[in-house]
C-alpha cells in the first residue's frame, strides 16, 4: 500500500487533534481512528468516525433516558437476546464511517448493499492513480469444477507467471493509453501541447476494473452485519472477504459484546431445513439417515454434512 | 413536559462526564446533548449523539485524507455549491440521533419516513403514561373551508371550551379503563386479585391517538433535511412542524453552513413549473399577464401569485 | 367486514374487464383479484395488481431474454437453490401490491418495515368510519407472567364481559364525540350551525388505535417474505398474524414453487447458534447433553429444546 | 447491437402469447414489450413488465375500491396536483421492470441510485462477450475548461483517431487475455489441454469499464422519474443520458399524463434560491438588476441567467 506523504502528514494532524466530549467513546477504537489499515496489495480501510458503542444499543432497545444497564453483564446477555431473537433496530443505533481503497471490481459487489452511505472518488472529475490489483500467487486459482462460482486448486508455475504477466502488461498498457488520451502532466497542462486531450469522463472507460478507486462509505451496525455476513461467507470471493476480514477486527474493538453475539449466532451458527431438522432430529433419536432416505437431494445432503462437520 | 427526577439524575451523570475523541466534535451541540427541549404539551427532543460536522460534508465530497478545505469560508462555499447542485450524498456523511417524545398521531405521519433507523417504546411490553395531547386554544381551529387539509379560524368561546372538555374526558376515560384492563399497581402486583388483567398488547388499543409514545430516532443530514422540508411546510399539520421548528434549531448549531444552505435553497426559494417560467420570462421583459393569459388554471396561478409575493 | 354496496360494485366492474396481456399472469390469482379476504372483525386484503410468477423469478437469477428454464421442475429446483442460499434479488422482481383495511395499533407495527410502498387514508383530509375492532373472547388474553411480550390464558366469565364492555364503550364515546366536535351531516354541511366544526386533522386525535384505518400497500417478494418471516412468527401479536395468515394464502396461490421454499427453508426450518450446533453435534454422537454440560443458559437451553421438538 | 439468433427467438415466443387478465394494462406499452430497443452502440434496454398505469397512480391517491376518477380529465388534473406538490408516494404504487445492457462505467453511476431491485448478469459465474463501448466521433470530445465534470469541443482528426485506435486496440487485447487465461472453448473445454484455466472471478479483472455487462432493474415510477431527472440532467454523462433518453419514450407511452407532469415541473422548470427569488421579484417590479446589485456569487449569478434564458 501507497499512502503518500502528504496524506500521511493529513492523517498524523488529524490525530494530533483531541477534544472533550460527552458522546460515548470507545477508546481502543479511537486508538486506531484515520489510521489506514492495509488490505490486498494497494488497499485499505480507514475508520473515519463512529457513533455508539455496546451501551448505546441497550440504551436505544430500552429508550432509555440515561446510558445502558447498570452492570456490563447485564448489557451483554440483553444483546445477546437481541441478535438471537432477530430485534435488528436497536444493532441500527450504532454507526461507523470508513474510507475504503478498494479494486472496481470489489466495489462493484460491494456497492449491491444498499443500505449504506457513499462518496466515491469520480473518475469523471479527478485522474486516477495508477494501481492495480494483482493476485499473490497463492490466490491464483483455477476455475472450480464443481461450483460454477467458485475457485478450485492453485495454478502451477509457467501457466501462473503467464497470467500475473498478461494481467500487469495489459494494466500498464491500459494506463498508459489512459494518460496519453488524457494528454495532461502533473501540474494540468498540456503534455503534447498539439493535441487537446480527451475528457477525463472518456479518458477512464480504458481502465480495467482491476484499477483501485476509494470511497467513504457509512453503515449502521446492523446492516454493517449483513453485509459482514454475506461478504465474509466463504463463498464470497477472496477479494471481498479479505475487507471483511479487516472490518471484523475493527467491530471487535469497536462493540465487542454485539461482536461476539454476531460470532455466536451468525457467523458460527447455522441454518437447517425442515427437512434437516427432520434428519436431525431423527439422528438424536439414535436413527441412522442415509441420504436415500433423508428426503433431501443429493446436494442438500452434502451441505447438511458439512454444516453438521461430518 | 414532565421528566421525572430520577430521569433527570440519569441525564445529569450523562452530562457530567466527558471523554477526549479525536472525532469531529461540535462544542455548541454538545452544550445541548442530552437535555429534553420541550415540544407541545408533554413532548421533547433531546440530542443523544451526532456524527460529523460541516468540515466533513467537504471531507466526504472530496473523498479526502485529512480534513475538509484549508479554509472554513472554502467549505461554506462547497457546502453551499453541493445543495445548489443536489449532490446530496456528502450531507448524508453526518448523522444525529435523537430521543423523542410525541403524540402516537405525530408519530404516524413521522414514521412515513423510512430512510432513518427507529426504536419505539412498546406498549406491548411497557405501560404507556397518563399524557396525551391537547391542543392550546389559540391553534385549536375549524376545518378551512377552501383546503380540505388545512385549518381554517379559531374556535370560539363555548365551542372551544366544549371541545377541550371532550378530549380531556375522553382520554381520561380511556386512561381509567386501560389501567382498569391491566389490572397492575406500581409494583407490578394485581389491583384487584380476583382479577387476571388483560395482557398489555390489548389494553392499549384503548388509548386515543393523541397520547404520548417516544423512540429514539437516528438520520443523516440529507434525510433530515428531506424530512424538514416536507414537515416543516406550511401544508404540514401544526403539530409535527412544532418538532421540525426545534429540529431546526438544533441542525443550526450542529452545521451551520449546511443549515444557510438549506435556507437559502429549500426552504427561502422556490420552484416553477414551465409555465411558471415562462410567466416570470414574459412578467420580466415588461408584459403584463394575467391568468387568462398564463396558460395556467387558476389554481395554478394563485400559488404562482403566493411564490412571487403578489 | 362491512364493504358498501357501491364499493362493491365499483370491484365487479373492475373484475368484470379482462384485456390481454403479454406479461406474465397467473391464472389462480385473477381469480381473486380485487376482492376483499376478511380479516378480524372489520379488516381485509384485496389483491389489486402483481408483476411477475415463479418463472420471473429464474428469468432474473439468469438474466435471460426469455422465460425461466425450460422446464416447470429446473425452476423448482432453482427457486428452492437461490432461497437456501440467501440469493434475495430474484425473489425482488417479483412485486404485488395490496388494499388492507386494518386497526392503527396493527399498522403501527406493519410500516415498521421500510422496504414498501404505502399510500394510507387521510383521516386529515378525510373522516373515519365508525369500526373498531374488538377482540374474540378466545382471543382475549391475560399477560404472560414469563414473556413481557406475550399472552397468557384467556380471561374468564364476568372479567372477559368486562374488559369488552369497555372496550366497546369507551370507543363509541370517542366516536361520538368524534362526530359531535367535527359537526358534519352526511352531506358535509354544518349538524349544528351555530357551530364551526373542529378541523379533522384535530377532531381525530380523539379516536384511539383500535379504530381501522386502511392503505395501499405495494411490496417485493423477497421483502413480503421478510415482513410475513418476522410478523408471522409466534411472538407476534395475533393481530398482526392473522393479515399474515391471509397473505400467505395468497403467495401461495401466486408464487407456488417460492411458497414452497419459504415454507421450507424460512417457516418450517430453524436455526441454531454455535452453541446449540455444538451441542446437535454431541448429542447426534450419542453423547447425553444436559443444560449443565451444554455451556448455554436456562433460557438458552429451552429455546435449543423448543427447536428440537423435545 | 446484436442479439443473438437464439435470443431473438425467445423473444419472439414470449410475445406471441398472450393470456387475459383484469389488471391495469397498457396497450401502447405491451407493444413494445420485450423488444430491445437500441442504445450506444451494443447497448439497449427492453421492458421485462409493467405494474400500474395513469389510473393506478389516481387509484393509489384515493385508497378507492375502484379505478382512479370517473373522468380522463380529473385523472389529469390530480395528476398534476400531485406532482405539483410533492405527494410522490402514489406514483411508487406503480412499477416497471427492464432489462438493460450497458458499458460497465455506466452500471457504476446508475447503481447509486438505491431504491431499486437489481439482478446483474454475474462474470464470476459465466463469460463476458466480446462487446465493448467505442464513442462516436461526434462525442468524443476534450476536457472542459471551466467544468471540470464537463466535456468540451470535439476532438480533430489525428487526435480523435489515435484515441478511437487506443480504446480499440487495448480492449482487444485485454479480452484475448481474457480468453487465453479463461482457457476454455465454446464446448467449455479446455484450448490449451496442458493448462487448467484461470478462474473466472480473476479472470474477468483485466477488462476494461468500457465493456458491455446487463441486468434486470426494476423501480417504482417516483423513483425512476428522479433517476431520470438527475441521471437526464445535462451536467449528467452523455452515455447514461442515452439511456435516459429513451427511457422518457417508454414513459411516455405508459403513463402519459405523469409524464406531462413530470416534463412540465421537474425537467422544464426551475428551482431558484432565495436570493434568486429577490431577483426576480425586483426585476419583475420593474428594476435593472445586475451581479453587483443582486447579492449573488458571479456564479450563482451565471446560472441564474441561465434559467432566465438569459
Amino acid at each position: 500500500m501507497t499512502i503518500q506523504n502528504d496524506y500521511l502528514k493529513e492523517i498524523q494532524e488529524l490525530k494530533a487533534e483531541t477534544t472533550p466530549t460527552q458522546r460515548a467513546t470507545v477508546p481502543s477504537l479511537e486508538k486506531i481512528l484515520y489510521t489506514p489499515i492495509s488490505v490486498l496489495d494497494h488497499g485499505f480501510i480507514r475508520v473515519i468516525d463512529y457513533m455508539g458503542d455496546d451501551s448505546a444499543i441497550v440504551q436505544a432497545a430500552r429508550v432509555s433516558y440515561g446510558k445502558g444497564t447498570k452492570k456490563k453483564t447485564m448489557d451483554r446477555g440483553l444483546i445477546n437476546y437481541l441478535m438471537r431473537h432477530r430485534h435488528s433496530t436497536p444493532f441500527e443505533m450504532c454507526e461507523i464511517k470508513l474510507h475504503v481503497k478498494l479494486p472496481i471490481f470489489v466495489a462493484r459487489q460491494w456497492i449491491r448493499h444498499r443500505t449504506a452511505n457513499i462518496n466515491e472518488y469520480s473518475a469523471r472529475y479527478s485522474i486516477l492513480d495508477k494501481e492495480f490489483y494483482t493476485p499473490q500467487p497463492d490466490v491464483l486459482s483455477s476455475q472450480s469444477t464443481t461450483n460454477n462460482q467458485g475457485r478450485g486448486s492453485v495454478l502451477k508455475g509457467t501457466e501462473a507467471e503467464r497470467v500475473l504477466m498478461l494481467l500487469k502488461r495489459d494494466a500498464e498498457q491500459c494506463y498508459a493509453s489512459y494518460e496519453e488520451m488524457l494528454n495532461e502532466n502533473e501540474l494540468g497542462d498540456p503534455r503534447d501541447p498539439s493535441k487537446q486531450g480527451l475528457t477525463r469522463e472518456l479518458a477512464r472507460i480504458n481502465l480495467p476494473v482491476s484499477f483501485y478507486t476509494q470511497w467513504y462509505w457509512k453503515i449502521d451496525l446492523h446492516n454493517l452485519f449483513h453485509f459482514m455476513s454475506l461478504r465474509g461467507d466463504p463463498h464470497a470471493q477472496y477479494e471481498i472477504r479479505a475487507y471483511v476480514d479487516v472490518m471484523l477486527d475493527i467491530v471487535k474493538e469497536w462493540v465487542p459484546f454485539a461482536y461476539e453475539a454476531f460470532m455466536e449466532h451468525k457467523v458460527h451458527g447455522a441454518y437447517f431445513s425442515k427437512s434437516g431438522l427432520d434428519v436431525i432430529k431423527r439422528m438424536i433419536s439414535g436413527e441412522t439417515v442415509s441420504q436415500e432416505t433423508s428426503n433431501m437431494s443429493e446436494r442438500e445432503w452434502g451441505e447438511l454434512m458439512v454444516k453438521l462437520g461430518k
